[in-house]
């Protein structure tokens, strides 16, 4: 069994459910067909497995090193990144028209997941890479796209992020990077930006820094933000490494959890200029760097599934082969023990973390069949309608499985009990691992303001309106089933449930109480949006039972109870909380600093 | 502002919530009154802020180590556990007769809840002890009280629980420890014992274990398990420490928190003779055991409180003096900064923690006060419903507070986003801390099958019929009170509900499929008794607010937002989880393993 992807469940959640033998018709998609994509899955496994889950553990105990001004990795690192390039997955997201292998976006996530799941780690330098490329290729000038893309897309220079400063973390207004200008067009830059994953390394050849400044004299607050393309070592005009553009690595941070992603702080122009090109309009950045950051969250919530996929594997397994006690019926001690995974106790954590994960995952997929629907859209309203939906989705398929996979982890933990703690097996570096999902790209906080503050008012309300219409079509579906149909009925309910909140707090009178309780908006929303993941799934799941193999009844039979817990155990919870948000409850914002403790 | 314990908090839940006063009037207390304790008090934080605090990253950072056989501590944590004996703390818990200082339960458990809170890993060692010096006293022997409870009374030696084994953690009923009689009367101990905490360590002269053992010829199962004492050194017959007593180190566990509490695998009768004295009569260990494990499983109830306050304090803390940002209404990016905790999101935070620590905090001193009363009870009869009662609610204090006050510190970390998240802030260790206490000293699983399967069904319900008489008072009170007689109804409502559900398990043809949500009920039943917890501090609040001074108002006016806080936000979410109890829900139950995974 492997401890890092369920193929069997992947094939049900990509064909199954989300039609992907359809999408595979596109002449986009033309270079592909199921058996292509079976062998880079498998390939993508072997590499994962091989080489980045082999390392998770020893790069966890083995933080980066502060030596002589750099950051110093295992090796191992080097080498699976080197392997990830040479098998060509450095290129499978992007079209052919820059080097890329163009494969559907729903193909590239599950692929990359083994990876995340694997050692998210180390993942993260490559997700980073591909943001970074991806931005460049949407808003760079073709000057800087052809100096700098195609090592990109190779995967011989990975990227990074800059936004965040030790003043301004979340509040971008405050930031104080300056960019001045040359003589030639390019700028100088200086200043120190804080939390950059990824910074300084020696895994590859160069790394391009996508950096937030302000140029001298632009408006203040986000207005005035720039965004730069600065570079470990600057180019020489033959377009090879040249001098080194004094970055330099002011300190590592030391985290919880995912370890191997070096996290540090930069100076920029410290000791030397730190030259770097603008990228899209002057003080355009911040709508710039956006089109990474969606991207980047995205793949936050994906690895925060991974990561809970992985302890529901482990723990899944450990569950099925580990003698302990008897059934609470058997009164007899000489009997032999059971496994765990008799215990109801046991069953249970195994298919909350079912529940969550799976949801979770099948929100991935189709997050990334949206992107791949949006290349093939038939026209501009279309293509529109969907970017709406993806835009509303974005703050839930980061957040929610953030919140809900690291209850999986918890739960996975618990599973294995003392030994569990220990950091003899990879449950408790999962949990650490997930831990920092709600808070980069975005925090919790920030997520939930963008969803009830702005996403759901774009446009009168029209994104909710298309989810309400994507809905509908599952909806329908299975309220004709007598199985689903009390199934279809709860969502519906949830679903108008949701409109009323987002009403009520439209009428607030005081818009900062009215988003007081986002947060919870953002979970319960999520719930609602997850519960109709698994009630797609159960369509797929009746399909497959009456088509498929008899040999995959219990695989179906699996899905249809995770099915009955989510809506069963999780939906009603949601309600509680939407009818919360509705009401402008006060009870929180209305507290002051000294009441919290009373000295 | 300590980063410990809130002071004004503790005097408001010890004297003015559940009347310390009136305690303090009984003869067995006699030697104290409020400003001995508040000394006791000031003793206690002085020491847990200079000695265990100050050292507890530090213990968390360098781990134990292995060296030749040994366990090998930082020196500090000597230092702070010889400055605990020094200033005579180990011994305020016990009865004046052995020693002790006898103080009320209630000062023992707030001064105790400095040192957890302080510093977790720590505070393992020294309630590991009193643990065993309880059990000894009311188990053990004249001849054996005379020669080890002084010391361990006094805190000159330490002690441990060994239960568990490798192939036997919850399941006692399978342990293979081996204890054979010897001529004098003693026992020779052979076996391997697992998660042994504090199980080697140098920091005092001698270390008692208390083991769990067979004897040859016991009955199968748990009805033959016996208790014996044995020291890492022999007595010579002065007792004076004499030669080692052959139980040797076998490993460290490596943990993801609490580190500096040594956990080990321990084998019993390697190169020579372990010798042990049997404590309480054969065949009866797990019952005298059991002595030792109720009030364990209160001190790690306590203990998860502490991890989830010393969160809270510093989040709070951090909150008001972190600027960041600006008030959602206010668009001016030239305005100043605002401190975090003006943050709506950020003040929900706090109040989570607040009501999930505080009202934890309560149940804590509640059980402390049942046993006060305990001591000083009238008759038979009484003291027999207060021990039923405290039976009952046992489980609840060990667990509720592992699974809330873990949440708090989740919420803690995010708080301080980026740098909650390294390890240059304490609260990601108290996180890690805090995850422990789910699994130590009975697991989240058995402790609601202790609950639901045993507690609420002695003498035929007879613990739930005095809960429920107990908190009618409370009830009563509050309903005659317009500002909280809507919570009354609610909370009655609720109690009423739990009635209801273990009615309905009761009538389960299959008492395995009963228990199968047990740890829904578990927390459910939790969040009804925490409601009652804020409701006894909201009538206090009230009193206090019309009678206390008015610079206190700030401090009554949070008390009162945390009650609103938790009947509008928490109870909510039990009653949707104990009708799923009671109506016997199978989705998880019936899964078989193969269908969980597919393949």
């Amino acid at each position: 069994m492997s401890m890092i992807v369920n193929r069997r469940d992947l094939d049900f959640m990509l064909y199954e459910t989300l039609g992907m033998d359809e999408l595979l018709k596109s002449p986009r998609y033309s270079d592909y067909d199921r058996s292509a994509i079976d062998a880079v899955f498998d390939l993508a496994q072997s590499i994962a497995e091989d080489k980045f889950l082999s390392c998770a553990s020893k790069g966890d105990a083995e933080e980066p090193a502060f030596v002589d001004g750099a950051a110093v990795l295992i090796p191992e690192i080097k080498h699976a990144v080197d392997a990830f390039r040479e098998a060509g997955l450095s290129t499978t997201v992007y079209d052919t028209d820059i080097g890329g292998m163009q494969v559907p976006t729903m193909v590239d996530q599950a692929l990359k997941g083994m990876f995340a799941c694997a050692n998210t780690a180390v993942f993260n330098y490559l997700f980073l890479s591909q943001g970074v490329a991806n931005m460049l290729n949407a808003c760079g000038s073709e000057a800087l796209k052809i100096r700098y893309l195609p090592n990109l897309v190779a995967g011989h220079w990975l990227g990074t992020m800059c936004l965040s400063e030790t003043q301004a973390g979340s509040s971008l207004a405050d930031i104080r990077t300056k960019a001045e200008p040359l003589a030639d067009g390019s700028f100088k830059l200086t200043g120190t930006k804080m939390w950059i994953s990824c910074g300084d390394h020696q895994i590859s050849d160069n790394i391009i820094h996508m950096v937030l400044a302000k140029i001298p004299g632009s408006p203040p607050g986000v207005k005035g933000i720039s965004l730069f393309l600065v570079p470990k070592n600057r180019l020489t005009d033959e377009g090879e490494i040249g001098e080194d553009n004094n970055i330099v690595l002011a300190g590592l941070n030391h985290k919880m959890g995912q370890r191997a992603t070096i996290n540090c702080l930069l100076n920029f122009g410290e000791g030397g200029d730190s030259i770097g090109y603008l990228v899209g309009d002057e003080n355009c950045g911040l709508a710039n760097m956006f089109n990474m950051m969606n991207e980047a969250r995205l793949s936050v919530g994906m690895a925060a599934v991974m990561c809970g996929l992985g302890g529901y594997l482990y723990s899944l397994d450990y569950a099925r082969n580990r003698p302990q006690g008897r059934r609470l019926v058997d009164r007899d001690p000489t009997s032999p023990m059971v496994m765990i995974s008799q215990h109801a106790d046991v069953k249970r954590m195994l298919m909350t973390q079912k529940a969550f994960v799976e949801g979770a995952q099948m929100l991935v997929y189709y997050c990334a069949r949206l992107i791949d629907q949006q290349k093939l859209a038939a026209d501009q309203e279309q293509q529109q309608r969907i970017e709406l939906l993806l835009d509303l989705l974005t703050p839930i398929a980061k957040s929610w499985p953030s919140e809900f996979c690291l209850e999986a982890n918890k739960l996975a933990i618990q599973v294995l009990g003392g030994y569990g703690y220990t950091r003899d097996y990879p449950v408790e570096r999962l949990y650490r691992d997930n831990r920092l999902n709600h808070i980069h790209e975005g925090t919790l906080g920030i997520q939930a303001i963008d969803l009830l503050g702005r996403k759901v008012r774009i446009k009168e309300g029209m994104a909710l309106q298309i989810l309400r219409q994507e809905m509908q079509t599952t909806l329908a579906e299975a309220s004709a089933i007598p199985e689903l149909a009390s199934y279809a009925e709860q969502l519906e309910a949830a679903l108008a449930e949701v409109g009323c909140t987002v009403k009520a707090v439209d009428m607030a009178d005081n818009p900062e109480l009215g988003l007081a309780n986002a947060t919870l908006f953002l979970h319960a929303t999520g719930h609602v949006v997850i519960a109709w993941m698994w009630l797609m799934q159960a369509l797929a799941a009746l399909r497959g039972r009456s088509d498929g193999a008899a040999a995959d009844a219990d695989f179906y039979r699996g899905k249809l109870a995770a099915v009955a817990f989510f809506y069963g155990y999780e939906l009603p919870k949601a309600l509680a909380d939407l009818r919360l948000v509705a009401r402008l409850d006060s009870t929180c914002y209305d507290l002051t600093d000294e009441q919290f403790i009373g000295v």
